[in-house]
């Protein structure tokens, strides 16, 4: 989570800042969120956070990752620690290819680049092909990192309705109408087929093949952003958007879910002709991924039992899950109701109406319990019934009091409302965004 | 070096690419150069290149380090290898402020934003303040990979002549008049005042004043890259801009020189308002740059005497630099000049009238040496006699041979010069980028 310091910047900076007038115009977009600071508070021991999306760490092998990691320096240093290429290691690429036929995926190293994280594949994405106005399609919600990315290349996201199967396939056909009808452009749709960030629902596979074939049809290329495809609960995994449409899909991948996200290493999959601007773009903007966090990927994936990993992770997360709904179901007042994700890291919560999550979140935290409100994961002023629950890093014990807590500030608007027909809050102003993912 | 493929991909890519009208007007610039699969056969073990700036990591003390990097993944993996903040952990802030202290820097650890190398710093902070069709005042030459970045934001380079004492005050006043002239608006001064990349010349302590003032005076932002800093070859230092003028400059950072490049780990100082822009531009990039590599470089700091490494370094830089002044002295042509570093990687080389650097290239590999052409460092279309030598990388024998090898290239294109009063060379076409630094 960002310290962005303790005053209201974003405010003092508006006034006082000698640099304003010199900015351009996609930073004047950029300021920081009140409720970073509420994070900040939500980041003490004595808070359940329900917020962040950080791994359950704890599962890795730390001891014998440490005798690879010192074995690598010693033996690979010098390649290692040295520039390397822009697109990525080649032995990596190819590890790359084989981690993507798990679902399907028939790919060449060559078309794939390795970024730093998953984020930067996006932001490469989203320099490559947008331009200042131009509209990305996303599900309705999504990810508030990716929100950020198009927001910060002043492309415009348009939100497409999903339902427990995902993204809605007539909402597409009619988001796609209703663009063109303005005269105005689809660069991509952007969307998390499985166990999306942050609503937890997983497009069905039958709708795979009518949401690329209405993409094709509209000319609008299809960006897969897949973290937490190999964590289905019941080692389930659904056909990649990209195994199914080759040349319209650019892919996004990373170890951050399935490993680390310390090393900050993803990729992108994408059309040869794209991956090559891809290559040039991502060069610009760090010359090349770190080759020491590249090797130490390398050495896990060809060392240690990587698939298994996996497994582990997919079980803590499957117990986290169970606690987490089976609390909600036991705790949470009458009127509330979530998704059922069957794998990643997410609960999407609606609570009753006249309830505002973001307006209650102070009063969550003093109560030591913290989420990410759901207006956080749209572009216009939806979500505000919504709310994000992660399970992934609180132990089960910690998620149930957590939802305990949680439940006792959802009583304690309840019964406001019912007394005074209103929840009186301070109202919370800027920008949405809490710091993705790590929040 | 990247391995953009081996056919000319940017041609095929022009006419097959079905996704060609679908990209944002940016990339349109965006094209692979040939003089890139020169550099990959650059790259073969006969060839002796002095074109790439890749550090001598040979003198770094890797057991130690494997030890070290070990010992950090079994005690603090549950946090190197977690995400982390957007802005860099404390720690590496507070010892990055100790390393700018040694140029005369005074600076908050709060002012201090963490990068994915240098480069991202300098992505950064061009995102953050340059519309397309905005001006940047560079050296002439410039450092390629800022060349890049710019021109990824639709930002133009205006060049700034330099002489052997750097940047020309008098050629800055007549630019800054010029820009303002055409209407148009003058973002900032990008400088590498010491050891420059390409030239290797300093800016001398005289005119950094002057060059501070001229800058305030015309209400133009200073950014000032310093990657070579503590590379003099007396172990002298100079203060840095920041250090003379804290409110008007951005500084760059990086420990790729002075450690290890395979890190990327960079850093940007910046006044208060622009750091909180860089942090939530850096967070919608990367969300994070990679707690790993951080923790490496701060478990560096504490564990290693980073200081006596940089004197390695910087005495076999000087050895180097010393091998090829000498080498060049002896065998070049008559009618070639060149600078004198006193610290960093570079000698700028310019030939007798009527040869053309880039055009030789192709011989030159043939004849087994590689150099970067001139015209690599410039956004118009100067510096077609003069060639970048990296002495960094090769040892001082293999600098002797390379210098022979270049000089017969040499005298061989003079000597058709001299036949048949031209030189003939199949012309190479496309952008003059090759990868920066790592070629």
């Amino acid at each position: 989570m960002s310290d962005t310091g303790s005053q209201p910047a974003h405010q003092a900076g508006r006034s006082l800042d000698p640099h304003l007038g010199r900015y351009a115009a996609r930073t004047a977009g950029m300021t920081a969120s009140e409720i970073r600071a509420l994070f900040a508070v939500a980041s003490r021991p004595e808070v359940v956070s329900l917020a962040g999306g950080m791994p359950y760490l704890s599962a890795l092998p730390l001891d014998s990752l440490a005798a690879d990691v010192g074995q690598l320096v010693a033996t690979e240093g010098l390649t290692a620690l040295q520039y390397g290429s822009a697109q990525g290691t080649v032995e990596l690429r190819e590890q790359i290819c084989e981690v993507m036929a798990l679902e399907g995926i028939t790919a060449h190293p060559d078309d794939v680049v390795v970024t730093v994280g998953s984020q930067m594949g996006l932001d490469m994405v989203t320099r490559v092909f947008c331009d200042p106005g131009d509209v990305v399609l996303a599900e309705a919600p999504s990810y508030v990192g990716a929100l950020g990315t198009f927001s910060a290349y002043q492309a415009q996201v348009v939100h497409v309705e999903m339902d427990d199967a995902g993204l809605v396939p007539e909402a597409l056909r009619q988001a796609l109408a209703a663009v063109r009808a303005q005269g105005r452009r689809v660069k991509f749709l952007y969307t998390i087929p499985n166990f999306q960030n942050p609503a937890g629902v997983t497009l069905s596979v039958q709708r795979r093949s009518e949401i690329l074939e209405i993409c094709a049809q509209h000319d609008v290329l299809v960006v897969e952003d897949n973290p937490y495809g190999l964590l289905g609960f019941d080692g389930q995994t659904y056909p990649a958007l990209r195994s199914v449409e080759p040349t319209n899909v650019v892919y996004l991948g990373s170890f951050s879910k399935t490993f680390a996200p310390g090393l900050r290493v993803g990729w992108v999959l994408a059309p040869h002709a794209v991956r090559e601007k891809l290559v040039l773009a991502a060069e610009s903007a760090t010359l090349c991924p770190p080759a020491f966090t590249q090797a130490v990927v390398s050495r896990y994936l060809s060392q240690h039992d990587w698939k298994g990993q996996i497994k582990t992770y997919r079980e803590a997360y499957r117990e986290r899950r169970d606690a987490t709904l089976a609390a909600m179901e036991q705790q949470l007042p009458a009127g509330c109701t979530w998704t059922k994700p069957q794998g990643g890291f997410y609960v999407w919560l609606t609570v009753p109406e006249g309830l505002d999550t973001k307006a209650m979140l102070p009063r969550a935290v003093t109560q030591r319990v913290a989420y990410v409100p759901g207006t956080a994961f749209y572009a216009d002023s939806f979500g505000s019934r919504q709310m994000r629950l992660s399970y992934c890093y609180p132990t089960p014990e910690r998620i149930r009091e957590g939802v305990r807590r949680l439940a006792a500030v959802l009583e304690g608007e309840l019964e406001l409302l019912h007394t005074f027909g209103t929840v009186s809050h301070r109202r919370l102003s800027g920008a949405q965004t809490p710091t993705p993912d790590t929040a």
